[in-house]
Formats: C-alpha cells, structure tokens, sequence
C-alpha cells in the first residue's frame, strides 16, 4: 500500500531539564515518515525545506525509504522551532517558531501521490489539509491531526476539513476544546459527528483511546525507565498506527486496536532519544517484541 | 473464604461543583467491605463508630451480609470528614477532620476475626496495621492501604508494617512520595524491596497499574460519562480487588488481573453517585457486565 503525507519537515532546537540541542531533524511528517517507515516502504512525504536543510538529514529520510519526490526545496530558512520542557517532559514552552519556507508552502501533488491509499495530514493549516484531501483519488484511509491554535483561529476551515476525514487523531485537551465537552468520551462523540467516524484521543503518559461508533479501546503508555524528548511522539505514534494499518490494508476492529499499539510502541521509542535518533538504530524485530509486551501487558483475560 | 477489614467507619460530609451532602455514610472500611460483600458473604469489618452512629446505615451493612461483630460502638461522636472537591473531581481538599473515636482506637480482633484468610488494613496508622498483623494467623493474603500523612510523619513504622504485607494499594502521588522515585515504574520496584511483592497504584481517572516480580498490567478506569463523587474510589477499588480474589481464592497472575478489573470496576460504579448509594441498587449481573466491557475494552489481540 502506498502512504501520503504532507505536513512539515523542519529544524528543532530543544531544551529538556537535563541537556540541550540545536536543529536537530524535526517536524511532524518526519517523525511520521521515519516510524512508518518500519512499516512499508512506499511513504511518500510532501513537505518544504529552505536552502540551509542538511545533506545528511536528507540522506537519512532516503535511507529509511522515504520517497522524497515531494520534498520541495524552497529560497530562504527551513521551518524551525524551539522549545523547552517541564520537569517531567510533559509540557513544552515554544520559545520561538519561525514559520520560514513554510509560509508560502502550497503543496502540489504529483499522479503517484494523488494514488496514495492512506493519507495523513499532519499539522498544519487546515485549508492546506483540505486542498490535499481535495486532490488525492478517494483513497481508502484519511487521517489528520490538527492543534489549538487551528481549534481557535480557524474553527470554521477546521470543521470543513473534518467532514471528510475518516479518522482524527489529537490530544486530550485538543479533543476538549474541539468538541467543547470536558470528558473524553463525550468528545470523542461530538467530533464524530464533525466526520471523522474514529477519534484518537492521545493522553500523553497517560495512554492513548480510541472511539469509533462500534469501539471503544483503550492503551495504557509502553512504562519507559526513562524519558529524554517527548518532541513528536504524537506523530511518531501515528506513523505506527497509520503505518501498520497499511501494511495489512485491513481496517477490522482488530486490526486498528493491533494499530494503537503499534503507534504508542512507536512513540515508546521515539521518546527514548532527541530527534529520531532512537530510530535511526531501531529493527522491527525490537518494535515486534515490544508491541507483545504491551499487548501482554493489557491482556485480562 | 474469610475476609477482615480494619480501618475506618466514618460520616462525610461532601461538597462538588455541582451538589452537596452532609453527614452520609463514608470511611475506608465501609466502602471496602460494601464493594468486597458482591463477592463473597464472609465480610468481617473491624472499626468503631459513637454513639451518633445512624442506626440505618448499620442496617444497611448488615443488610449487605457484612458481619458487625467487630463494630465498637463508642462514647462519643463517630469520625467526620469533610472536604471539597475541584471542578473534575479529582483532587477532595479537607476542610476538617474529626477524629472522635478513632483517636483511642485500639483493635481488638476476636478468634474469628485472626482465622481470616484474606486480610486488608485500611489507611489507618501503621502501627494500628502492624498491630493487626501481629494477631492474625497466618492469612492468605495481606494487603493495606496508606496515605501521604504517614508516608511524611510515621515513615519508619510504616517501613516496619511494609515488610509483612503482601499487597501495597496506593495512588501515584504517594507511590512516588513514598519510593522518592518519579517514574511509577520505578516507585513500585523501590516499594517492593520494602516488602510488598505486588505493588498497584491507583492513577484516578488514568487507571490502575499492577507490578509484581513476574508480571506488568494496566488497565484504564472505566469511561463514565459522569461523575458525581470520586470518595471512597480507592477502598471500593480495593473491595473489589479483595472481594473477588478471595472468592476465587486464587492468585495467579491471569486471576490478579481479572481482580484489578474487578476493582477498576466497583471503583466505576461507586462514584456515579455519593456515597455507597450507587451500590445499594448494583447488582452482581450489572457488575459482570462491566467487567466483560472493560475487559473486552482492553484486548488488544
């Protein structure tokens, strides 16, 4: 199965209580790429860097088979944003993000993307997220994330988007202010009747649910000892699920439950290290055994 | 199979954002032993209340099949606690607490009351829960409860009381106070090397975590669309717990699990309303219903 996504690609500079690093690979369709990545091999990523993004950077996306034909070199500064953590990684401060090339981004598809299957629109704007949807050849799986800042500036664009999307993966505290309701569940039923007939609700070390009109699933965090950078563990966490639910192109109750846990295995991962440095080094076979630990470790039967 | 509950008989009285109780039946003990008698009739609860203690709610309790036996009835007024609970009800800040008969209390356990095979020690002083545990014989199962208050002021008598106990029931707040650990994980490991081999933390609405040597489980809370009054969730959880292993009287690791489920669930149904005045009406059918729920909720095969 072939899998799109369009969002961003860009340089972080990060500040955790116990270290510091400056632009370091980043952004939400990379972390989705990379841990779908493990997957499939036909992730294709739209995204938009300016003239100063690194060759080796680059080199890494195509190393993990991460088809960058949609990967626009613009003038100017690749998008970068920096951001510091709380004691316990759970909450980031923005100190600055400097929109860049990112500003005028206008994402074009070509034939072999408007083809892709399943889609992701990561992050951003959500008009830009509706002239994706608008383009793609009625794939069988589309997804999104979204953020407050879109909850609050561009509701209305926001709703317009959700109606066609088959799954809407966002935060706790985004699905509240969404949805308007203070419990998860509630949410989850206001938004599906936005569209989306699957709401992910990801509570940070709390777990991750799922709703749907027929399920209701629930996983707790893979316990890591410790933790170093929670920077794109949500987009890690749905490079796994959307990832694995394309590799078996089977969109079963089952399945997408196996696909939550696969996505929080991801995002396990992904927080062990700064940037993707973790997956750099990751073997499916790592990701297989800790998937049957979580799934060992939420059985009760 | 025999079960014995020492702690606290106690009237609450009960302010949410959305209503108000005064004077309604609460303490650890009684929400302990209503939730344990849906399991088993052999609950024998050891606490002392005065002379203003509602003759209702002792027929209420009896009416539950829980033996009063060890029941003191004292000169004075029975225990009062009275707090007020935050907008998502998940932090009771006390407004007062009035110890009353509980400052001279000194259990007393009867032949029947030591033959008991499954043992819980409520939240009271540790040297009240090791004076417990120096007159049964040779139980089952121990388990206990304890609080902040003795974790910072009673620290070594709670170590001492620690080394006999089987199972440590507490919330990740005190988990962590108590190990000086931030990750649960590790909490519970530091605990066990005080004694308790099994250690479950209790996240409120984040679910329940059980660690042992040879095993790992969580599972989430039950998703309520409302909650009225989250009092007394932690002792229904562990009634629950306790109620159902010992009417199996089994403590596999696959049984421990489907306990914690138990637990999570009387803990669901207790606080849909203030009170142990949702499980007046509960049945066992009701209850089981909820286990299958939750526990189909969690399968991630």
């Amino acid at each position: 199965m072939s899998l799109l996504v369009v969002g961003s690609v860009a340089l972080d500079s990060i500040e955790t209580p116990s270290a510091k690093v400056a632009n370091v690979l980043g952004g939400s369709a990379t972390y989705f790429s990379v841990a779908a990545s493990f997957f499939m091999t036909q992730v294709q990523l739209v995204a938009v860097v300016g003239d100063d993004f690194p060759k080796e950077y680059e080199d890494f996306l195509i190393s993990k088979g991460i088809i960058l034909s949609g990967l626009e070199y613009a003038e100017g500064k690749t998008f970068h944003w920096s951001g510091r953590y709380n004691d316990d990684l759970s909450i980031a401060e923005t100190i600055t993000t400097e929109l860049n090339v990112y500003e005028k981004f206008q994402p074009n598809l070509s034939a072999s993307h408007k083809n892709a299957q399943y889609v992701f629109l990561a992050n951003i704007h959500p008009e830009l997220q509706l002239s994706i949807i608008q383009q793609v050849h009625n794939p069988k799986l589309i997804a999104c994330d979204t953020m407050n800042l879109w909850i609050d500036t561009t509701h209305e664009a926001l709703l317009r988007t959700l109606q066609d999307v088959d799954i809407l993966i966002l935060n706790d505290a985004e699905a509240k202010s969404l949805s308007g309701r203070t419990s998860i569940r509630e949410a989850a039923q206001v938004i599906s009747d936005y569209g989306p007939k699957k709401v992910i609700v990801k509570k940070g070390k709390h777990g991750v649910d799922l709703f749907s009109d027929s399920d209701s699933f629930s996983v707790p965090a893979y316990p890591l000892k410790q933790v170093v950078d929670t920077t794109g563990a949500g987009d890690s966490f749905a490079g796994g699920f959307i990832g694995y639910l394309a590799e078996g192109n089977d969109l079963s109750v089952e399945n997408l439950r196996r696909a939550v846990i696969y996505g929080s295995v991801m995002a396990s991962f992904n927080i062990e290290s700064f940037s993707i440095n973790r997956l750099r080094t990751l073997t499916r076979k790592e990701i297989d055994c800790r998937f049957e630990e979580l799934q060992s470790m939420i059985s009760g039967r």
